[in-house]
């Protein structure tokens, strides 16, 4: 306690557990056993708090206790009303700055946990109108943590604080769709080249290109959400190694749904809580998803770098928006700064992910106690990816702009529009052209006409942004069959690329 | 061509290609194209023919493929009945020692695409009596390629091959799940310690931690077999870049819906082949789930090695059968060299996916061209961790005894079990009994006993397998009320560990 | 500039750039160009400043290439003053809360280059008696960039942070082994139980292994620091891609040796300077050297949480020091936090590893454009591993204790010592006395006693702590010959492990 | 043993060992726990055969063991003759076939330690005229093994191998080296634009260009030699847990300079055999050293797809050789196939040398027990990056042609030269100049002239190579001062970029 007249900052508390007694910080909602922790762990200068999706999940998994407990008539009505508010106070954002661990600490989480029974032990003496300290009103293992263990607290409050920070990884993803979708329609009808192993393929729209993009996000977001439903899943009950030891048999379902009706989420307790207890699967495969979010990402970045090469000796068809400044050395110099960040984000989570399998892979027995770094990682990787993809929608794919000129001039100079002309003029004829375009440098619409294969007209409607970017049916005579409606009709077909083409 | 009299094998008949005249060997049903990419890609020593399943589904694929094409009636009867033949020949495990080309190759599969355009049309080639080289009546790209490009025909055979081969995996683990299984009904009533962070903790069965290893692996069967539905999703059509330039716009649907009857899979054409020519993510989750495994199968080994510890000086609770003998400097020296094999089977599929991760990265605008080594280490993750899950199965865990006298003895010193008595006998004389435990080393039930906490009876029942290994209601006066009722014939309560409590 | 009257906080002075206007706060030392980054890059909400050495680095490169510039007439007396005495400042641990910018950020580093960049010439204002941004008097490009480039300075820079960043490391280490070495002197005469894949093998000192720890600690030191001398090769000088474009002949070297003297570390500039701007082998490297690092440490808190398991229900052979009460609901637990939380420091650095080859592996052309990232990586692993190694000297090695008795019961009962004994009573008496020894449980000395196969004192003789804990020569006679005094006195026997056996 | 009128090939011999009796086929040289280590690992269907260099250590080592044996008369003549010879007959090419262990398995190598013994023994005994099995002449463990354990003899074996294997890696490298400067050579005094960040920089050589992947490779290549030293540095002598037990004084040491006399090698025991039998640093930091390699080989085989790129809508810098037709559905296209290749091997050693991490990080006590794992990978990367490497230097770089057409045009029509030009038409200027350049497309040449801002030929000396591509005074007087004589002659400057500016 502290001494009147002390100075404000340094007055103190005595406070005592199994290997002795501690002053602590007499205006610290903590204890005696976070302030070990703190001392114990000092690597990341990154605290709890970092992560206040984390400080809130904590926070609802021991108010859902403390309402189980209640229920089942272990937890009177006075103190569960005090641990009710004060959780309700952190899940308000309160007292997330008492949340001093740093989140890479030993003993599986045992030292979070503490910290939340203690943060919700002494705000709660408070409004049961006692000093902070006086444990005995209201202790934090005796009733915060009553019929818990850190083993199944710490991973429930884990997959909670994903399930609640991931939400706004879809949200910036589906905003990075929109972006992309919006561009794709913009430019649904430009040609291109398209590209396969760096070479010269055949021609494609603009608009497929951003579409591709959108898609592949889309397709992660679909994955993402479908994996973090593996959270619901959870092993509160379970207590120290899934046995439940000391729970009532009714617990850990009444906990579990108490938490669901907090949460708004349907949780559900796992079939064999042992198992539950030392798996860290889902952590494993959520943190996959991200990374292969990453990859995913960083090939787009890698291939948005590529397009606005240039602007003279690359590939100039797009222009990302300049942000900032490139070099002061080479005036007027813009680089690709935010795919640049982007890609190293991506990066950034392909190693965390690989810290989270290592983490995963040294459980032993009964427990995994490296939970910590896997939660680190994983929440991390998720807001950094956040903060990335609303980056890219933002201030690099809303502002992008064509080079018409350059993608006409090189679908114009392209060897590859001589595909198209195949089944009409044949393979030996297009080989020929071919050849003539890449020694003369001349194009092949050119050699074409002057060779009287194909009239102007014909040619041009070959040529058609329809004919080149989807399945067309060409024949020599120049005449298209009716299409076999029977396929086109029984809703068999699942998908045509594009709009349909009218023409046929 | 061979001259009459040349010696046997060295026999060569000349092909011609784009980059000009080459002598294959006369027996050879592949030709020029894969002569050159043997001699391009001298890597592994590994040719495609390692895996018999990709090979199975190259053939299915460009039979599907003829099929489509014949009714489109872009292939005439007799070559599409003499690829048919062809295929249904590789199908059944002919020819597979003419798919020579090296596993890790450049070119985005193009050489695989070839070396199976060209074994196919040789054969196809004699069975319409004509002579291997003949391409004028039977050409590799004009009629086996036909409407195909390596980028949609690569990229399907590879998810059919995966499709083909990973249900070996899922049987392996089914054995594993299986045997485990019976070793954790065989143990359900023998009680031992439990560990948390390599501390004892407290009882559990052995029977629980048999069958929490089946459950984890159980999980993993489901995970895997959802997500390698993805590889259901195809490209087919696609052609060069997505576009499915020179395609009819019936032909994806229809060669996709023959490859759905030929396999039996249920085949769809992705909805945006632009982004599906290029998108890798489907290799990318199927790999990190691999991943997942892994990390999964190499945690239950590092668990067997540690429980089989000593035999004096480890854990020593449970053997593992001996399948060779250990040292030769040491005698009667045995070691877990099944658990081992498998451990380090684990890490290779852990860099196996690090390899697919970079792969999937690098890939750039409309192709990935770096599928050749994802396809190479997805089917030989794949393989050995079936051959490994097997070996688990067969060679260590169904012959695995255990230690009885050390689980009990270790359960009858141990301090840990006091927290089953701790609702009884209160958190103080709990203390209390567990430090005299340490200090003296004396059984804790001795202390119990001795202190008159609890009659033997008392102590007897609450040290019972299922009041320490499920959740029990304990009470001080020792009677146990009713359950309520409403809870556990509401059919609520999703799940109670072990059978229910009867002596409640 | 802020007008009169207005809000502190809130004033704000105009910069202008190839972008447009900007308000940038009054009172920073940062401009328009750190502003544009710091709302381009929000990532990780940690800011250049959090790695002070890196700050401190970029200082002296700046103070080194004014100097250099300065001496060769390209700079006037006083802006090189100006620059200097900022310079100096900020080495001095001033100003740092002005680098804001995000560790990971895009661009290539020229924001951090910038950000320092600005603070140097805006401070160097105020040294003029100017106001910030009055940019005329001394610009960040023209004056404090100098003769440089984003692309020569940032890497350089890198490379003297992490040389001032490292040593940090080494002493932790260098801590670490000192008291790893005392341990293993306080026990350089207890014998426990060696063991190979988990399974007893033969007789060690206790000492032998905490030597083992320090040993393989200080070749990673030694590792360590070869390594890092790789830094000292620079490219200052290179500016744009290595050509060293707009910089005087003499630039190069001056601007090195000026570097040299100011940090006392004797740098040397790249003999390919075109190679030496885009590569980052040196950073790879040194990476995969913390890796090694982080792969090494991991083992040993491996070990020592294997050792200290139990206390009932495991090796119980050495006791760590209780740091913070374990679980709970388990009363009297302490848990192995500290070896903990220096796995996941080392799983952290290893995940931070792959970061780096992921950046380094998509470095294009001239430039590696994703340097922030393996920058953040290489400096956050250097510093999370410093804490975790003093962490683990400090609150766990040095308190470590033994269980004397266990290690002494373990020996006695252990089968493996009969190893020792093999040279004497020959092979065939040594595997029968192992098996009976297995079967019965007694110890191997009471049979061999039994059976009459040895005396007491021979036995003890050979079951000494040299005998089985060393070289040593045994014969069938009991009698050991004299040692060939030409090979122990030649020098040529380069270690004997122990003290010399004595008896020989 | 075989009956007589057994059918060949199913002939057999029994043997006997620990588990009992198994029957072996009577010619194989190997024995019974080489029969049950085949059975009990099948996994990768890759034996060690797979890599002679691997026999041949092992052979080597066995030769050296055997030699200080009989040097200490602990092995007589007769016997050790017999095994030289078959030791000697191994390294020369024998009996490979008959090392039919799985490269992956459990026992630490055991099992590779057995089969060498088996094959060395039965070997040996047809030498002295005996029966393969007649193992009481000459004994797998008693003789061949003596005074060894797989410990010490498996890793020192792995350590021999690798230096057996890594100077063909060692000169494919330099072999590519050679093959850069020559073309560096052959293009020093072409011009080009340099790139960073994707975006056009400043101008430079092609050889400049070529040049720096030669340096990059080189600096590799001492990395490489350098850490390949630490492989010289065994554990000899160490047997079971590096204590030493049952070997004489001598014998470390002896059998250590007999291995360094048989191959050259300078070989040294380690300082700490505890330590070095269980560390696996040096496999560590080698595997990380062949990452290295392969982050850039991989970045110059993106490099080399980069400049490829095209031929109209990319790059088109330069043209790489065509080994083999691209697709078949676009006629004419090549792709860079061989680049490809050498990226995915880079990814797949990537990935090997994160299963030696695992695999290293798990090791546990006095032992790793996956030193198998490690062994097949580093060998595996070696071998595939040595192929990968000819492959490039050969099938790639060689034929690479420039189009100089392209560069020259990306030049005149670049924007960056301006910056050669600030020091003399300063910053405004050339700024001004820029601008108009890109938004009219002009030349910045054609802009200068007609603005009269330079002379022609003033002009045609600062965008001459020298100005432009090497450190360059320039003054607005256009005469250039002496270069200060003290810099130039001291011999202080330890590098200038291409040949000195003999204009200055």
């Amino acid at each position: 306690m502290t001494s009147p007249g002390s100075t404000p900052g340094t007055a103190t508390r005595s406070e005592h557990d199994l290997l002795g007694d501690r002053d602590v910080p007499a205006d610290a909602y903590y204890g005696i056993q976070t302030l070990r922790a703190q001392e114990n762990f000092h690597i990341t200068d990154l605290p709890l708090s970092h992560f206040p999706r984390l400080i809130e999940a904590l926070a609802q998994v021991k108010r859902a206790t403390a309402r189980a407990n209640h229920g089942l008539g272990a937890l009177d009505d006075e103190r569960a009303a005090a641990i009710e508010q004060a959780c309700t106070e952190i899940v308000g954002g309160e007292l997330h700055e008492h949340f001093v661990v740093d989140m890479i600490q030993g003993g599986a989480g045992t030292s979070t946990n503490m910290n939340a029974n203690e943060v919700i032990a002494n705000r709660g003496l408070e409004i049961l109108g006692r000093q902070k300290g006086e444990y005995e009103h209201l202790h934090p293992n005796n009733h915060v943590n009553l019929a818990q263990s850190t083993n199944d607290v710490y991973p429930t409050s884990l997959r909670l604080g994903i399930l609640l920070t991931f939400p706004a990884l879809v949200e910036s993803m589906d905003h990075l769709i929109t972006t992309l979708r919006a561009k794709g329609a913009e430019y649904s009808r430009v040609l291109k080249m398209g590209r396969t192993q760096m070479q010269d393929a055949v021609p494609m729209t603009v608009g497929q290109e951003f579409n591709a993009w959108a898609t592949t996000i889309e397709e992660d977001v679909v994955r993402l959400t479908r994996t973090a439903a593996a959270f619901q899943e959870i092993n509160l009950g379970a207590t120290a190694i899934g046995t439940g030891i000391t729970t009532d048999p009714r617990y850990a379902q009444l906990a579990t749904q108490e938490l669901s009706d907090l949460t708004g989420i349907d949780f559900v307790v796992s079939a064999d809580l042992v198992e539950a207890t030392s798996d860290t699967g889902a952590f494993v495969t959520f943190s996959g998803i991200l990374r292969r979010i990453a990859v995913k990402i960083s090939k787009i970045c890698n291939d948005l770098r590529l397009l606005s090469s240039g602007p003279r000796a690359g590939f100039h068809e797009i222009n990302l928006p300049a942000v900032q400044p490139g070099s002061s050395i080479m005036p007027g110099k813009v680089n690709p700064v935010i795919p640049e960040v982007v890609n190293q984000v991506a990066f950034e989570v392909i190693g965390n992910d690989l810290t989270v399998a290592f983490a995963a892979e040294g459980g032993q027995l009964q427990l995994n106690a490296f939970e910590p770094v896997i939660a680190f990682n994983i929440l991390e990787s998720t807001r950094i990816m956040t903060r990335a993809m609303n980056t890219l929608a933002d201030r690099c794919i809303a502002g992008i702009t064509l080079n018409e000129d350059t993608l006409e001039d090189n679908l114009r100079r392209s060897i590859g529009v001589v595909t198209a002309l195949v089944p009409v003029i044949g393979y030996a004829a297009a080989t020929d052209v071919a050849s003539t375009a890449l020694e003369t440098g001349r194009p092949v619409a050119d050699l074409v006409l002057e060779r009287g294969l194909l009239d102007e007209s014909r040619l041009k409607s070959l040529l058609s942004p329809e004919s080149m970017t989807s399945p067309h049916r060409a024949t020599p005579t120049g005449t298209m069959p009716d299409l076999s409606n029977e396929w086109l009709d029984s809703g068999e077909i699942t998908r045509l690329p594009l709009e349909p083409d009218t023409e046929g």
